[in-house]
Parts: structure tokens; sequence; C-alpha cells
């Protein structure tokens, strides 16, 4: 056989691959005379193909052994591939809806193909920046978010499957740490991959590397992003990882996928969304001043916790008396104590959510990896502005998380920085 | 070979074993003619036999597939004597003054031969009972937990050792099931296992099934137990685990390890000197009514908090510049931040201990698996009276455990129940 071992494939080979493969060549029509082939990895770590022609279509990603937007300087396992294969085909099990098919997987060549997310899909982030709205946005991503982590939780799940499944996933841990060290860890000390707005930012970064309280926030949130199994986490639920049309939400790319705390794809979302928010203003012209859009975000973001909220707890409700084993029926056995754990849980939930967005926020401010939402802001003093405003808040969120009782409280918040 | 498949052992097939296995034979001097052997177990899971002559001794111990104290009815998987050989091992080598030597493992026979445990050693539930002190076990149990723990932390370890750690732990699913089942769940709901001093305790029993508030912390437990990985716990640390003299202390049977949160260890330990004390009116008589000895207990338990604080603070202060990824050095890089986690992390730790200590008491009271301390007092009348204040003061140790601020609060607590 060709690929009997790994190689990077370009337009080439890739052609030879789909060739050998009788599961792909037939999706194509079992003809590649006529195929296109396009490489459209703009993420940080992969390659990606688009492969097109008269009889169908197919995406193929590939994973190398180090993180592409930084170099073979940093390496990083292709088994990254195999993880993010099988998060794949359990969220696409669990949300068809919003999750694309897997056709293969090839553990040897670091290879999927997946159903291609055909135009006029475009990634979220674009999405927010050209201020394009999506009113089922929220509406989908609650129900991603929620079908998903409710599935893979102990609400749902015997101790035994859980267990089984959380120790798979620790073979995940290359990505895990990576996250460990990007969100958790680079932003709050000096690294030779921080980078900022410069010199506006300066004196904000270096206040972040000061703060103690927020360093003893931070350490909390990591101890429960590197010892709390809750559910199968996506791990990287940003708005680049979200393909959008008015009508349709496709959430890609769960390669860090693990079983990690609940709050931190919530978390990830919302505070991506918080990002977007405040770069509106350096978006702003005499066209377009953004105003209504900074509303409908700011909509979207109240209404994506609510509907998360709303549905997570109908799930748990709908299957109160079925094998998950974090709550007994026997136990939880009266409405008023069922109110209770229901209560408590959704809380804590809540609290742990605003505190990673939060720590998500500071780390595309000041860490390694920025957003385009502010990247593309060409204007250094407005992108500073409104990088400095969005640090602001993240930090207050960070340290007084707790301090708040619903989404309503947050969105004031936002609307008072 | 004789023994390529599973089989219980009895006195016969067990001679027939060593003279197989060259590194216990050899043990014994090769020479079984004068070997006695005596079945020990009088755990609620296995069979022990102690091997002695005049060339040496040792101790076998085999996990048969069911619950010894139950019997065939409740079935557990033998593959927990893997996960006991590798804890033994790992904890011996962190802390070889209180932990057997394993001299060798066989997976295949689910068959520990380790370390005897010489007279005049006791098991510590028997001493408790008998009245006797141990000046050196606060001391020892401290140091046996505080290096046991710490160093299979995050405060010590890597994320890639820990992850891989934690993930082949996973396998020891079925024990932690049993512990979520007995400790979380059924003292909590009505259960054919249960029992209690009845009718003295019907309706405690009955209140501790109806409290919500009680149910609301629990599930708090449960899901740290269920979720967290925070070190390599013992996850069985009652009396009965450990053996002592007044000079030594030796802990045994970690047969529950798995990667869990360290409170359920302290707390373990803990709970049971509170239910001691509270058994020690049971016990009281014209000779010795037991007021030096509760004295005596209540300062072991205040010294055994201490001591674990100050050593396990020592050694994280003594590896802060370590591997130990949970705070890296860069970002904790002044003494006050360093104060400031350090406080919030051994608090919560008093708060999880408090709490995981609440719950194994009040499983020893109401659940499956009861406690001599209680059940060597014959009078039910008199017993009863014990039980019921050791229940109440779980009771309130649990729902209030995060008022108190130092071992201090709970010595006096439990003096004034």
């Amino acid at each position: 056989m060709a690929f009997s071992e790994f190689r990077p494939l370009d337009d080439k080979s890739l052609i030879e691959y789909i060739k050998a493969v009788p599961a792909l060549s037939s999706i194509l029509g079992n003809n590649v005379s006529d195929l296109s082939v396009k490489e459209v990895g703009d993420g940080n770590l992969n390659f990606v193909f688009i492969l097109l022609n008269s009889s169908g279509s197919l995406v193929i990603k590939q994973a190398l052994p180090y993180v592409r937007c930084i170099g073979e300087s940093w390496p990083m396992t292709k088994e990254r591939a195999y993880f993010e294969s099988m998060a794949l085909k359990e969220e696409s099990r669990l949300c068809p809806e919003h999750v694309p098919q897997v056709y293969h997987f090839d553990r040897t060549m670091s290879l999927i193909a997946m159903r291609y997310i055909e135009p006029p899909h475009i990634i979220l982030r674009k999405g927010l920046i050209a201020g394009i709205e999506y009113p089922l946005l929220a509406e989908h991503m609650a129900d991603f978010m929620a079908k998903t982590l409710f599935f893979t939780s102990l609400l749902f799940r015997t101790t035994a499957d859980h267990k089984r499944d959380v120790g798979e996933y620790c073979g995940n841990v290359e990505l895990c740490r990576l996250t460990e060290q990007v969100v958790f860890s680079d932003p709050y000390k000096v690294s030779e991959y921080n980078r900022w707005t410069s010199p506006h930012l300066d004196s904000d970064a270096e206040a972040v590397r000061e703060d103690n309280l927020l360093k003893l926030e931070v350490a909390e949130l990591k101890s429960k992003f590197c010892e709390r199994a809750q559910a199968l986490i996506h791990g990287d639920l940003h708005t680049g990882s979200v393909m959008v049309t008015p009508e349709s939400t496709q959430v890609i790319d769960p390669e860090f996928a693990f079983y990690g705390p609940i709050g931190f794809d919530i978390g990830a979302f919302l505070g991506n969304l918080i990002l977007a928010f405040f770069s509106q203003d350096g978006h702003a012209d005499q066209a377009n001043d953004r105003k209504a859009y900074k509303e409908w975000i700011l909509k979207t973001i109240e209404d994506t916790w609510d509907l998360f909220h709303q549905k997570f707890t109908a799930l748990w409700d709908e299957h109160r008396d079925g094998a998950g084993e974090a709550y007994l029926p026997a136990i939880y056995n009266n409405p008023e104590v069922q109110l209770l754990v229901q209560k408590k849980y959704m809380t804590d939930l809540f609290h742990d959510s605003l505190g990673f967005g939060a720590a998500k926020m500071i780390r595309r401010i000041v860490g390694v990896v920025h957003v385009a939402d502010f990247e593309s802001i060409t204007d250094a003093d407005k992108r500073a502005n409104c990088e400095r405003r969005a640090l602001n808040l993240a930090k207050m969120l960070l340290k007084e998380r707790r301090k708040f009782e619903g989404i309503a409280e947050i969105v004031s918040a936002i609307r008072e920085f």
C-alpha cells in the first residue's frame, strides 16, 4: 500500500490517496479527472484540503507533527488527529445537525476525511468582523453545547462508561498541555511567545503579570482544567471553530477534545463573542456605526447562555431516571431537592464559564495567538483601545465572577466598559 | 506451569505456588517443610495468608472475583489486585517507612506477595478500641499522606506524567464505583444493604434520607470523587488500613487507589478517628473511664492535620522550582502570591477533608459496612447513643464545613457533641 507510513500530503499525493481509498473515491464518483483541490487551512495547526468535482465533495484534514502557525520549532503530536476524529464522531452522533460527518479516519496518516461544509458557510469570526447577524446562532450553539456536554457527563452516563472514556482521552495530553501553557500560564509571565499591541498595552500586559489576585483565580481555573473530568469538551470552542450561514451552524476542529470542565467550552464561546463585541468600534465607519450589531452580539451572548441553561436542564429533567450516576433518582427524589441540586450545578457552571471565558479573552490580547477581530483593526490606537476595554472587563470577570447571578448582569457589565 | 490461570488458593495450593516462584521461596530459605500458614483476612474483600518459617516470612494477598464480606452475590473484579500492587509499589517508593515492600505480583492469580508486618503490630482500629495510645501515629500518618499525595499531584509532577497515570488508574473503575455506592449513595436512600442500630436509630437513618441540604452537599463531594483527579489517593484510608505499634505505623490495602481528591484520604483517616472518639464512652468501664484516651484521640486528630499541613506545604516550598506544572515559578514569583495560593489550596483541602470525613462517618453508621469501634459495644442503647452523637456531628460537618477555619475548631465542635 502506498501510504503505509505517515507523509504530509500535497495536491498530487492527495489524489493518489483518494484513489487508494474506495470509501472516499466513491464519494467523488470514482472520478478524479475533474477534481479541484484547494488547501484552505487558515487555522493554527493543520493542513485542510477541499476536494470538489461534479459528483461530490469532501474535506481532508491532516495533522502534521508540529504547530503550523509556529513551525517545526514547536513540535506537536500528530496523534491529535485520532482524538479529533473520535470527538467529531461522538459530537456528530449526539448533535448531527451541527457537526460534519466523518467519512474516514487514517491513524497512520493522521488524516480525517469529512463532509465539506459548503458555501455560503464562512467562519463565524469572519462573519462577526463583517457585521453579519446570525439569528439562529445562539439557538444552535446552545443546542450543540447542551447535547454534547450533557450526554457525555455523569448526569447521563454510568461511572463505567465515564471512566473508560476519561482514560482514553488522557492520551490527548499534548493538546491539553498546549492549552495549559497558552491560556493559563504564558499571559501571566514573561514569555517569548507573548505579544500585544505595543507600546500601547505595555503597561496593561505588565499589570496582568503582576496581579496576584488574578493569578490566584487563574490557578483555580487551571486546576479545574487539569483535574476535573466533567464531560467530553470540544476544548477550543471559539468563533473560529464554528462555520455559519444565517440558517446553519457547524462546529468543527475538536482536536483539543478531552474530558474536562464543561464551563471551558461555554466560556470559550461566550468569551470570543465578548471579544467580537469590543472589536466592533474598530470596525465602525461612516456607513455603519455598528451600534445595532453590538446590540445583536449582546443579545446573542444572553440568548446563548439562557438557551443553553434551558436545554441542558431540560435534558437533565428528561433523563432524570436514566443510567446517569451523578444524581440517583432514589436519592434526589422530591422536587425541592431536585431544584436545589440543579440550581447549584447551574450556578457553579455559570461561574466556571465566566472564569474560563475571561481567561480565554485575556490570552487573546496579551498571549501568543490573537484574534482576527482585533488584528484586522489596522489603526493601532483604535485597536489598543478596543483591546484594553476587553482586557479590563475580562480581569474583572475573572476576579469577581462569583458575584454574578445571571447573564443579564454580564451584559450590563459589558455595556459599562 | 501450575498456575497459568486463576484459581483461589488454599493452604495446600499456596505452598505449591511458593515452590513454583523462586523470588518467594528464596525468602523462606527454599524450605517449606517447617512453614506455618495462617489465613487472617478479616477485611471485607480478600484472602490474606501469613507464611512463616525459621528462615523468613511473607504475606500473600489474593483477590477473589467477589466481595468477601457479602459473598458471590456481589461480584467484584479481581483486577483490583493489579491496582493495589501498583499503588503499594508507588506508596512504598515515596514513603518506605510506612508502607510494606511488594516482593512479587501475579496478575493472572490476582496475587500480591509483600513484607509481613510482624507482631506486635496490630490493626490500628483494634488498638483504638483497646484504648492504646500511639504517640507517633499523627506524625507517621501525616508523613505518609503528605508524601504520597504531594508527590503524585501536579504540585510535583508534569501534566504528561499526571495524565498518563490518571488514565491508567481509570481501569480501577469497579472499586471507585463501589465507593460511590456505599459512601455517596446508599446511606441517602432506601437500600437493602443499609443497616443501623435498630429501632434506636430508625428515625435518625430516616432523617438522613430526608435531609435535602445533606444530599446537596453529598452531591458536590461525589462529583469531586468521580471527576477530580488531584493525586494518587489510597482510597480507603480508615483505621482498619493501618497497622501499628507505639513505634511503627504501616499503611496497607490500597486496592481502592486511583487519581481522586486528596481530601478523601485525609477525611477517611480523620473521620475514622472521630468515630473512635465517639465510641469510647461505649468502651469505658470502672477500671478506665477513657477520659484521658479521648483527649489523646482529640490531640491525634489535631496533630494529624497540623503536621500534614506543615509537611505538605514544606514539600511544596522545597519543590517550588521543580517540574510540577500547577504553579509555575515564573508566575508565582513573589512571596505574597505564593502565600496566597498556598493558603487557598490548603483551606479548600481542609474543607474537602471535613466533607469527605463526615461522609465516611455517616456511611459507617447507617450504611452497609460498619466499624468495630461501635459494633463491639454490645449494649445496643449505649451503642446507639455513641453512634447518634457521631452521626449528628458528621451531618453538621458536612453541611457547615466551609465555616471552619482550623482543626482546633473541629476539636471544639467534637467536644460539644
